[in-house]
Parts: structure tokens; C-alpha cells; sequence
């Protein structure tokens, strides 16, 4: 995925990555959204992507062609796969195309004829109705790939450790940066906290992202795990390693104790449609003597916008900005050159979003009197689960699917492990009858039909029906609150023993 | 000059630098040429400014307005002078115009329309007949100092020392860039090893810029002198200093002496039409282990573009790249966002600059294996003397103006503080009779009618008249080989003590 983030557009197309853990309807759903020419797929996910294939076919639609990538990973974790001998997958080799490719020169690449036609396709939500693909052009990739590099100081020659997928917002512009610095990709096929520390300290990791819950892994690993880290004085002691975080508010606990780990963490915000990070909590060299609490609390602020573009909090209605008074609650909108283009195929969508010449995150922030901006709450409904955003429109179609079902809504259920989980509120239809509890046959259901992170973990039926606005429109702050009110979802019991290992006594409840 | 840089662009204006040597008489032309409204001058720099204003009313036109910046540095040098009370100069104060207006928000910044427009104008050389004015756009400033930033490896929160000044490319486009970083501007009058030093020691001095000439006073300081940067070991042991070089080709002894002395030197070169830096020497860590000469003789090519344009070498007539064996010369050629718009009215040398899609340096390189490129000669007559581009027909408008003088032509000779001084072969009036020696004469002329650094140390008649081509053209191939043969000058008896102690007998000669 990395290769391809250059050799796709260097050969004039656009690159549109899919999350790994996509199902096959879904993944069929954005290819053929998507109109993909080629699908590149590595060997882990060939049976998904057989799958996948087969039901465009049978959709009618003819499949893009298979380029397989079989060559695996040095240190690979995965149980190697055969390649496959169906002759019904039309399949091409990656290494062997490569490997039979004259070489090109610089004369062979195919530049956007205009800086702002697109380079890539990120889909943020899959969605069997409405699925958004925004565009990144060349421009503002291009951009926000050199603001990306800069504010997070990260010097030529970076040795940079992939646990921020290249599939969220192109690795938040690193697919490019990395490269635009000179620096060297550490990958690795599961994110633990052992298989960071190892990374950290054979390659001499100088930088790296991850969600809060990358974060969350790595304040709680154990002795064991850290020793690998501590064997490294060199990486540890004299240069600090950059963690770059976003994807969800991080806790001040968190940064807290990553500061106390030695690592430097800085705080991003930002959206699919901003190209990922779009603000930075900049840090003034006078907060240093401040409290760890007091530092970890200012550092938990979204903070400046990136360069490339500017980032307010208004009033969505006036329009108006909020005054700078760290009370008055506002929409965060972004204007500038690092934000999308649209969205691929719906100008009603991109029209509705940009409505008043700025970009609608759908998140309230107040505004300190420094400028730095902190966010509250998302006023979208979107589940931040692992750091994968659930669309809760999404798992509400599937539910509804479900004969027993009435009405349905789903909210974020906090969960010790996963940051939140969907939580689906359901009325029964009267008189029904089932095999089982209607809760264990919606969630069987559910598994049937979405992707594993995006079944609900909690199913709870409510008898006098959802709580209803005057027009008729579900409340979900009402079911927000009650979600809440349950309590954390302790940690899976499902989950695999790396999981179970790092998700330990030792994790603290945030 | 610094705050002018943001000032004068939020206003919607654009920031015309000059260059504080200019004589009156040039910086009327110039300031005439820019249709310049506001003239901000350093108290230090008034008497000139007044001159300058005077010529302009005489010649009819109208004068600028002048803005006095009274207000002296922090440790200033120089000598106070009591602002002038003359009527006839109608100006303000600086500090007292900032303080009397209201405080203004965003609101009241003037942003370009388009990002092509103006942001500054940068005259390459001043002369009497034809000022050449370089068109940055915002867009390519924009573009060059996150450029310079990140090739640089300037992290947030430097500390920058101005060695190079803010007249030349906007101080390589760091006025711009150390603000973009929150850093720290830390200036000085006068640039001498002790002043180098002292600022290095007491404010923890990150980054700085320096032709190569001033690498030599670093290299070439006094024991003494040296004494304030050990007495820093904090930011000499643990962080080495950054020293961006260019203006003029470094000589490997140089770069390998400053390595010693614990900095870290990064080669760029460009051209004013370039907005200054445009190719850098990155770095290979695989060449950390060569010999001190090794690299220093890697670190003397020019190397490789700047992120915001391309750089290449042609055979200018054929337009061919040349082959990468580091033997076939070519001309150094640009294209892409961070070449300028053109001359500021003078369409005909703009149209000449760029004739074929590409801005012709005037340079002649070869390019290595690698890609790196490496400055062979200067196919252009321009003399660099201490950092200052000298055209060498300007110097010989005025040479001609002599009456005894009937041929004359001027090229660099070497000079062992100035690296290259103006040379002036004349071929005298038959019968001419002077008062002292023609060689005096045209000298003192000279000093009448030229900024000092422009004035030729050395007048040769020449008998037998100038080489000609057959076609009547000067052969300064053939003058400069004389000039050279000739041997270095020593340091001038005319310059200050400061001068002559770091052009002390240390100094290697080079």
C-alpha cells in the first residue's frame, strides 16, 4: 500500500484504499462505488477479496482485475497462504509485474495536468445506501503532507512505525511524508504493545501515530514488553520518540502517562474530509514548568489550525464566531486548501457540508483565549470504536433488517477497551416470538451482516418505544445518556489472547 | 525589516527591500523603479535615505514617504544619532505609528485576491540603466520557506541568527520561515566572529545562515573569540548548530573546518529569481563514515532540487539534459512554482529568462551519478565580493564615464577577504594627460559614483586594447585568466579594526 501510494498516481490514477476489515459486501459496495480499475490485495485478504469479487459479479457488474501482492513482510506474523490455483480468479503477480516493468525515468510519469485533480478516493464510511468517498487532489495532499512533516518536527531521515492505518486519510498524509523526509517505514501486521517496543528498539523508531488507544496500549504494557524499550537507551534517552495522536479527544490521564514513558506526544485533529490532521495543539515552551496534570490537560486541546488552512468555531446558524471565552460552544468548520475537494458522486452531500463556504465537522469545541480551540462533544452521531469511526446510521439498517424489530437507534456505549462500542436501543414488535432472547438474535444477526467491529456489543430493548423529538426524529442524546449510564463494557472476552495479555489489570478505567 | 515582512503583505502591499549599502544615488533608481509609496530607514541609515529622497525631488518626481524606525536594538553598536529635526523631511516614527493605531483583528488583514500575487520585489542588482526587480508571489514564498524550513531540519521554536540579510531573497526566505516556526530572530549590526559567538552563547543560538564567507570568519575566529561559543557547551555539545551556506560556492576546506568546530553546514544555492534557496545538498547517513575531505568535498556540490520546483542541467542550445557522469557541463535551468513571475516592468528580460519553459541560471554544472549537480563556473560576468552579486556592467557604465577611459571591462579578481573584487582593464585615450595616474583616477571616479563594495580594487591599463571576439565582443574569459594570474588580494588596510582582526593571519587562503 505504501509503493502504491506513489506508483497509482505517478501512473495517472487515483488511489482509493480500503479499510482491512471491511466485509465483502461492503468492500463490493466501494469498488463498484468507486469504479476501481485494479485492486491490489495482499495475501491475508484474498479470500475476502474472492469474495468480494464474486459478488460483483453476480451484481452483474464486472470485477476490477486482482493483483495479488504474495510476497510477505520480513518477520511476518501471518500463517502464509497458498496462493490460489482457481482458475476462475483472473490474478496477476505484484512482484512479477514489478519485476517485468522496464525501467521507467522520469519522463514515464504521467503528472496531473492540473494540481488539483484528484490523487486519491478515502471512503469514511461503507455504506450499502450512501457511501462517502472524499477527494484529495494533488494540491492539498501536497500540502497538508508538508504541514504534516513540519508540525510534527519530524527532521530528515525519520524512522517512522505504521500503527496509524495508510487507509485513514492516506496514514494522515505520513504515506507521503515519510518519504518526503527520507525516511524509513516500519510496518507491522498487528499493533501490541510488544510488537511496538520491539519495533522501537531494533529500528530506532523516531516517530510514530496512533488513535488513544495505541496510546491506551502502550502506557499499559507490562514490565516484559517494556524492557525492550528500556534496552534502548539510545532511542529512549537522548531523542524522544514522537507520538502523534488524533482520531478521537485523548484523555489527559493518557498523555500524562506517555509523557512520564518518555515519549513526546503530539495532539492532532482533524477529518476525512480535512485530509486528516487540521489543527495541532502547538506547544509554548513556557507550559513546560507547568504540573504534568496541568501540561497533559492543555495538551488534550485540538489547539491551531495546521498551515494550509484556518479552522474556526461558529455559531452554525449566524455563522458568527464564538467569542475566544473557553464557554460558548460552537461548530469547528475549516476553510482553505487542505480541505476536500467534495464528495465522489453526491454534489448534494458535498453541497450540504460546505454549505456557507465552510466545511462542517459536525463537532462543538469552545474557543480558549489563546485561540486554542477544545472540543466537547461530536454532534454527529459517528461511534469512534479502536479508532475506526462506525456509522451509526449504518448498523441501524442492519438492525431494522432484523423480523423483530419495530424501531432502532444506536449510540456510543463507553467500553474499557474499545473507547466506545455501538449500543443498539430496540422496540419489539408485539407479540413476537423468537428462539432465543431478542438481544442474542439481533447481535447474531448483526454478525451475520456487518463487520465484526461494527456489530453491537450491547443490545438493550426498551418497552414503551425511543424517546421522539416533536417531529418525530429519535433523541439519541436521551439514548447517549442511558448508554452512559450502564457503565463501561469491560474488555472482550472474545478478544485473542494478545489482546486479552495487553488488555490487562493494569489498564486504568478512563 | 522583520515585522515590515508581515506587515507590509497584511496591509495588501508589497515589501521592496534594499540593500543597506546602496549609494543615494542607486536607491533613488530603485525606489523610483518600485513606485515605491513608504520608505521605513533605520536611524542608522538616515543620512543616506535623506540624499536618496533629495535626488528623487529633484529629478521631479515625488519622493516617498519616510517612516524612521529611531527606536535602536537592544545592545545596538552604533553610534545614537538625534532624529534630524529638518523641516524639509516630512516624516513619521515607526514605533509612534504602531502605538497610536487601534489594535487590529483578522478582520483588517487585506489577503490577496490570488496567490500569484506580489508579496515582494527583490532588485538582483541596481543600476543606472536597467534595475532588474524579481516578482515573488505569495504562492511561492508560501511554497519556499516551508521548503527552506523543512530541508533545513528547523524544528519548532528555533533560535535564528541573521547573518544573511533580510535584503537578500527575504534572508533566503527565513523571515518568513522562523516566524512560520515560532522562533526566535536574533540580529546583529555588524557581522564579526566575537558578535557570531557572543549571540550563539547567550541566546542558544539553533540556526543560521552564512555566505561562505562568513563560514570563513567562523573558522578563522581567535582563540578569544572561540571562547564564548566552549562556554556553551549545552548548545554546542548536545545540539550542534545548523549553519545554512550559499550565495557563492563554499570551498570544501572551509565546509570541513566548520564540521570540526562542531557545526552543521547545509550547501544550498539559488538565485534571487529562484526566491533564493533551490537546491540543497541533502545528506546520506551512508556518508557519515567517509573521510572529513570526502565529505566535505560531497557537501560542496549543490545537489538537489528544493521541494516546489525542478532543477536540471541542460545544454542550453539543445535543451537536452545533459547525462549524469559529472563531466558534461550544462546550464543550471528551473521550472516549477518557486521561480518568480518575472521582472517588474521589463517584459523583455523576463521573456528572455525563461525562453524555452525553463529559467536559465546562467551557471554551468555538471551532474553526478546520483543525481547531484555541481557548479563548475558562472557562464555570467556577475563578481560575488563578500556575499554581494556585482554586475560587472554597472561597474563598467561608470568606468566608461572617465574621460580618459576609451575601452573598458570588468571582471572578478581574487580577493582574500572579499573572495572577489571588481578588476577594470581600460585601455586609455591616446594623449591623455591626468593629474595623478590614470589607475588613481579612475578609482577615485569610481568612489563618487559607486557603492564602496562595488568601487574596482585594481585598474589595469591595458596598451595593446582589450581582447576582442571577431565579432568585436570583449573576451573576458581572457581578462579573468589575467586577472587571476595576477594573484589574491590582500586584505584592505582600508577596512575598520574589527575587519582586519578576523582577516587576521590565520586566515587560510583559499
Amino acid at each position: 500500500m505504501y509503493e502504491l501510494h506513489f506508483g497509482i498516481p505517478m501512473a495517472g490514477g487515483v488511489i482509493c484504499t480500503l479499510n482491512s476489515r471491511l466485509d465483502a459486501a461492503m468492500a463490493a459496495v466501494l469498488l463498484r462505488h468507486s469504479e476501481s480499475k485494479l485492486i491490489f490485495v495482499d495475501l491475508a485478504l484474498l479470500p475476502i477479496a474472492l469474495q468480494t469479487l464474486t459478488l460483483i459479479s453476480q451484481s452483474g457488474a464486472s470485477p476490477p482485475t486482482l493483483i495479488l501482492i504474495s510476497e510477505l513482510l520480513h518477520d511476518d506474523e501471518i500463517k502464509p497462504l497458498t496462493p490460489p490455483q482457481n482458475p476462475q480468479s483472473h490474478h496477476h503477480d505484484y512482484e512479477h509485474l514489478i519485476a517485468r516493468s522496464p525501467a521507467a525515468g522520469d519522463e514515464s510519469i504521467r503528472w496531473p495536468e492540473d494540481e488539483n485533480e484528484p490523487i486519491a478516493l478515502n471512503y469514511t464510511s461503507g455504506t450499502t445506501s450512501r457511501p462517502k468517498g472524499v477527494i484529495y487532489s494533488h494540491r492539498g495532499a501536497y500540502l497538508n503532507t508538508l504541514a504534516a512533516v513540519l508540525l510534527n518536527d519530524m527532521v530528515s531521515n525519520p524512522v517512522y512505525l505504521w500503527t496509524v492505518p495508510m487507509f485513514h486519510c492516506n496514514g494522515w498524509c505520513m504515506a507521503w511524508g515519510v518519504a518526503a523526509q527520507g525516511g524509513t517505514n516500519v510496518c507491522l501486521r498487528r499493533v501490541t504493545a510488544g510488537a511496538i517496543f520491539a519495533a522501537v528498539s531494533r529500528h530506532g523508531v523516531t516517530h510514530m501515530g496512533g488513535a488513544p488507544t495505541v496510546l491506551n496500549i502502550i502506557v499499559n504494557a507490562t514490565a516484559d514488553e517494556q524492557r525492550l524499550l528500556i534496552s534502548s537507551p539510545e532511542t529512549r534517552k537522548t531523542k524522544k520518540i514522537t507520538v502523534m495522536t488524533g482520531g478521537a479527544p485523548p484523555p489527559p490521564p493518557v498523555l500524562h502517562k506517555m509523557e512520564e514513558q518518555g515519549f513526546l506526544v503530539i495532539h492532532s485533529y482533524g477529518l476525512t474530509e480535512t485530509y486528516g490532521p487540521a489543527t495541532v495543539c502547538t506547544w509554548k515552551p513556557e507550559w513546560d514548568t507547568l504540573s504534568p496534570e496541568d501540561r497533559a490537560k492543555i495538551k488534550s486541546r485540538q489547539g491551531l489550525h495546521h498551515h494550509g488552512l484556518i479552522v474556526d468555531v461558529k455559531n452554525p446558524t449566524t455563522m458568527h464566531t464564538v467569542p475566544n471565552d473557553g464557554v460558548t460552544m460552537g461548530e469547528v468548520m475549516f476553510r482553505g486548501n487542505t480541505v476536500m475537494s467534495g464528495y465522489y458522486k453526491d454534489t448534494a452531500a458535498t453541497t450540504e457540508s460546505l454549505a456557507g463556504g465552510w466545511f462542517r465537522s459536525g463537532d462543538l469545541a469552545v474557543r480558549h483565549e489563546d485561540g486554542y480551540i477544545k472540543i466537547l462533544d461530536r454532534s454527529k452521531d459517528i461511534i469512534i470504536s479502536g479508532g475506526e469511526n462506525i456509522s451509526t446510521i449504518e448498523v441501524e439498517a442492519v438492525v431494522f433488517g432484523h423480523p423483530a424489530v419495530e424501531e432502532a437507534a444506536v449510540v456510543g456505549r463507553p467500553d474499557e477497551y474499545w473507547g466506545e462500542t455501538p449500543c443498539a436501543f430496540v422496540k419489539v414488535r408485539d407479540g413476537w416470538v423468537g428462539k432465543k432472547k431478542v438481544e442474542e438474535e439481533v447481535m447474531e444477526y448483526c454478525r451475520g451482516r456487518l463487520p465484526r467491529y461494527m456489530v453491537p456489543r450491547t443490545v438493550v430493548v426498551v418497552e414503551e418505544g425511543l424517546p421522539k423529538t416533536a417531529t418525530g426524529k429519535v433523541q439519541k442524546f436521551e439514548l447517549r445518556a442511558r448508554a452512559k449510564a450502564m457503565g463501561s463494557l469491560p474488555p472482550p472476552v472474545t478478544a485473542t489472547a494478545m489482546v486479552k495479555k495487553t488488555a490487562g489489570s493494569k489498564r486504568s478505567k478512563l
